[in-house]
């Protein structure tokens, strides 16, 4: 008898008649001699509803009675959810954050959790239940209701399968797994079999939304695996885990794509010691993340000048642009330039540590195509470069061919 | 400064304009100086909504599941309340049943406050807070939701000024008052401007539909004093206390009446010493509450025989003559009849314990409009007639004419 955590979201719990399909699926594994415990989303388009009537009420709103108004959507999922089991004649108990011990951090609205203690959660097991927890919500030391973000039910799950030392999670979505990329833009785009934590992370945070990247966080530092799969088709999905030998075999595992980043650059700026730090300090001040950062001699050729670049979330160029032109102003360079028409590609792969030539090898799959490379940013597992994001699906296609990713 | 609770139904937060208008009302009460403890319901609908899902998902839900399901009615109402306070500048913070520590018993659907730990309450307060609890909702010994039954956001009210030991206790709703009748049955229904608990129980259980009884009963327990005002309109409304002098100078203090009830007659029951209670034990089992019980002699004149005549909630009928028809089979009766048409009409009033002639005076008012009175039954406070449901509105008038109720 295993115990089995798993989660479904919002697009799989979005009508009554759904509610019901994932009874029967949960069931199906509970009467094969499984303990289960089920972590739910709010009914697709729910949490926007209640964020609309928040905003409709006050355009900023107090984050603590958001947390409150929504997280009855995941209230409602549960206690539908159970309902449903009912209906089938099977015995199943909703808990809520607060019931389920899920403490977190006061960080409204993006709640860490913290601890999880699941002695209730337990005795409901040990009494043959099925357990429906509501994702998204926890409780911070003072009693308030918190959310953990969007996505935030990944993380519910991930932490109640590492606090019931669950024998497996299953976060059950609307894509049936991993694949080596976007196959919306490369068909020949393979479903992968299993992907390391850190491999994920660089996936889900240049975009490959399958998983919420703190819930891959939390599974790589509680070490748990997690199995993603399609929430109504029986075929398996992808195992996201600790790295192994035979995922060191693969040099490259995936190619990502952003398309959310801006570029700045600031031409003219003098070559002393602290620049950088004063033109990024401000930025950060001002809450404004900075992914990449280049800076080289300007292309006026002076020894004593260079041009910076960087970029940012394009959601905050405006106000970069505006906080980089004073510093721009102060330190006397030349001028400050924003382009919004950029993308980013990556290959990644825990492979590449042990292997060089792998960025060789992606300039040329690049250059043979036309596409110029504008800037490049390589960690241990990844390599990113920066174009202009017209090629953003020819460039895609180009490194997975390049490096036979639809082959096993 | 006076420390206030004060509750809104769900028609005065049936949207969100009316929400901002009730947070306006609240704000006024806390500027001149006042702690203010806020009970809401759910948004007007909003219950039926939740419990149609309920039913959609299984035809007799889980009442445990059920209870999760319509807290959040309760919990969406405090949370935008908050946000509309915050609106405009004033700090609201919201509680649910398990923050405001409101504990229950475990009977789902219809619990009962079992005690109340205000700390949490308090602690808000003392911060200057105005603080929005969630009415309807608390929290078993277990940990479970439960929910306090329709009108149960009255009783969390109450509830909390008991426990806060509160100045006052106001009850707004879209009624200005409690009335000596029915306004819409008898145009010369006058506003009380006071009534002791024990009326109010009387004229609330016989369908003067003002308040919730168990918060009356709750109120009376308690010693709280209770002002049931109209939620938007400034005029006082009806204060419900303890006895008084000059609520004893009142013979009569309202007339009351229900079309909720259905009348059973058997007849030729064997006149001998245990049949009421074989008759009545098989009700009582079957969960069937009856009302007024008379026995008196058969119409046929056997000195052996009697008829055995109670009423019943009209809901309940067809059972109980299903019930009643065994019973009267086992015991040699004749017959059993069923009349659904049939009213009560009740005079109450605390006076009535050291007045004489009350009866007469009803029953002579009843007479001189034609009106039959099928059956009687009186207690300290209150005289209740059955007659034939067609003359209902005409005996509310004559009565409240008879006994000049329009007059203070």
């Amino acid at each position: 008898m295993a115990l089995i955590v798993q989660k479904y979201g919002g697009t799989s719990v979005g009508s009554l008649d759904l509610i019901r399909q994932v009874a029967a699926r949960v069931i199906e594994r509970k009467q094969e001699g499984n303990d289960v415990v089920v972590v739910l989303s709010a009914m697709a388009g729910e949490t926007d509803r209640l964020l609309n009537l928040a905003r409709e009420m006050m355009p900023r709103p107090d984050p603590r009675e958001v947390d409150v108004l929504i997280s009855t959507g995941e209230q409602v999922s549960v206690a539908l959810f159970c309902l449903a089991c009912r209906s089938m004649g099977v015995e199943a108990r909703s808990l809520l954050g607060f019931q389920a011990r899920i403490f977190t951090d006061h960080l409204y609205g993006k709640a860490r959790i913290t601890d999880i203690d699941t002695s209730m959660l337990r005795d409901y097991l040990d009494r043959g239940r099925i357990v429906a927890v509501a994702g998204f919500q926890g409780l911070d030391e003072r009693g308030n209701i918190t959310t953990l973000g969007r996505g935030g039910s990944d993380t519910t799950a991930v932490a109640l399968a590492a606090g019931l030392k669950a024998d497996s999670c299953e976060i059950y979505t609307d894509v049936d797994g991993v694949y080596t990329t976007d196959p919306n833009i490369c068909p020949r785009a393979r479903k992968m079999e299993r992907i390391s934590y850190e491999e994920m992370l660089e996936m889900a945070s240049l975009g490959a939304k399958v998983m919420d990247i703190r819930s891959v966080e939390f599974a790589a530092k509680y070490g748990v695996t997690i199995h993603v799969r399609h929430a109504r088709l029986a075929s398996p999905g992808t195992i996201i885990t600790q790295e192994d030998k035979s995922m060191e075999d693969r040099i490259v595992s995936g190619v990502a794509y952003s398309k959310n980043e801006a570029r700045i650059t600031i031409t003219k700026v003098p070559d002393k010691p602290g620049m950088a730090a004063r033109i990024l300090t401000p930025l950060s001040e001002a809450g404004i993340v900075v992914d990449m950062i280049i800076q080289n001699t300007s292309a006026g050729g002076s020894e004593d000048l260079t041009d910076f670049t960087f970029t940012v979330p394009k959601t905050d160029l405006e106000q970069a642009m505006k906080v980089v032109s004073e510093v721009a102003r102060d330190i006397g360079a030349e001028k400050v330039l924003g382009d919004e028409n950029i993308a980013k590609v990556s290959l990644i792969g825990i492979g590449m540590r042990n292997h060089a030539g792998v960025a060789t090898k992606m300039f040329n799959a690049l250059a043979k195509e036309g596409i110029n490379i504008r800037m490049i940013s390589t960690s241990e597992i990844k390599i990113s470069c920066v174009i202009t994001d017209k090629y953003t699906e020819l460039a895609v296609r180009a490194l997975h061919d390049a490096f036979e990713l639809e082959k096993l």
